[in-house]
């Protein structure tokens, strides 16, 4: 497993380099997925059910950035088959422009048509640094209850999709979809909602034609 | 209900100033326990749940701080009558000793046995910031995962307590018990581990019990 220690950036001005890398991908046809959610929200699980079914339609690759495990990546491989590097950001809870910038030129995969970067699980840090990313996407699992866009308001102004996982543990949880959704619209009116269960795989087929949909109109642009 | 805006810290040396607050603290006699935890791992359920079965044999008070909702303190004071105040960070993701400072300051509860700081949900940053606190308490909740004692060490390698929240949970999710206590003690030989259920109450009165015997010693020493 190729395991990349992340630098500190240099560049002090973070949306500048940010609005570069995504220009630069664009040129080259690359879409780069920005994965934010709170730790244990299956990150890695909705990965690996949504990559197995897009594989087929794009070339893919995944950074998985953590503080100093790797299991993430190793996971990824395993049950994708894809090219999955780790990124480890020495105790930093976030990555910056800069930083994706390193992880992708360690990925060495120029012919990627889908890039995704899974970010640290924290809801705090990683919303406040644009990575460069063509599109953010934060997790909210039922068990975290309904009012965390209320409580972690950047996340979700910054993010484009949200994708609402383990909806099979539903019948065990007070969560309250439509409060959920009235506070995330607050927020961000134009966030698109995917309802799914990653361990039972309901609803991951939908994001999956959602993404291969948002790629294309990317690359067409 | 009282919203303190807390300023950043002057203090470049935080763990000095952390100490000096202990000692502080402990002359006069009051136990500060920092809490902290994934967002949505239920701190705040725990907190009132804890709290209701302490609240006769010790005076609390709670400082509930947040990015900028105060919807936490509200729910404190509601459930359980005793002092509560929301601390303000402005977008930061974790609380210092000076930050923890200016809460008890504005929360002029001088004669408290136990102060309850309840941390921002995060994993990576409050870790990073020794608040000044006697005791570090953690939460994990079975529908985060097994695997979050190996991928977030240094938040288990701080806290002296480990919560085991939403037990009532463990048949809807795969969470091998062994495994984590494996992980955890790993980076903490020494920690405490309690499983509660902070929806049925299932273990709490031994989480409290356990507290006040933590505070009576703290204050006989």
């Amino acid at each position: 497993m190729k395991v990349i220690e992340i630098k500190k950036s240099v560049f002090a001005e973070n949306d500048k380099d940010a609005a570069d890398l995504r220009n630069e991908l664009k040129e080259k046809g690359v879409y780069l997925l920005n994965l934010m959610s709170s730790p244990g929200s299956g990150k890695t699980t909705t990965l690996i059910q949504t990559i197995n079914r897009l594989k087929d339609r794009l070339r893919i690759a995944v950074m998985e950035a953590d503080i100093d495990s790797d299991v993430d990546a190793v996971k990824i491989k395993e049950a994708t088959g894809i090219e999955s590097i780790q990124l480890h950001t020495g105790g930093m809870c976030h990555l910056d422009a800069d930083m994706t910038r390193q992880g992708i030129a360690a990925l060495g995969m120029e012919d990627a048509e889908l890039i995704v970067l899974e970010n640290i699980g924290n809801l705090v840090c990683p919303a406040e640094f644009d990575t460069g990313a063509a599109i953010n996407m934060t997790i909210l699992s039922i068990p975290e209850g309904d009012d965390k866009p209320a409580k972690y308001p950047l996340m979700y102004e910054t993010c484009d999709i949200l994708v609402v996982n383990k909806i099979d543990a539903l019948p065990v949880f007070d969560f309250d979809k439509a409060r959920m959704e009235q506070y995330a619209r607050a927020r961000n009116p134009k966030i698109e909602i995917f309802y799914i269960s990653a361990k039972t795989g309901e609803g991951v087929q939908e994001l999956a034609d959602a993404l291969v949909q948002k790629v294309k109109e990317w690359n067409s642009k």
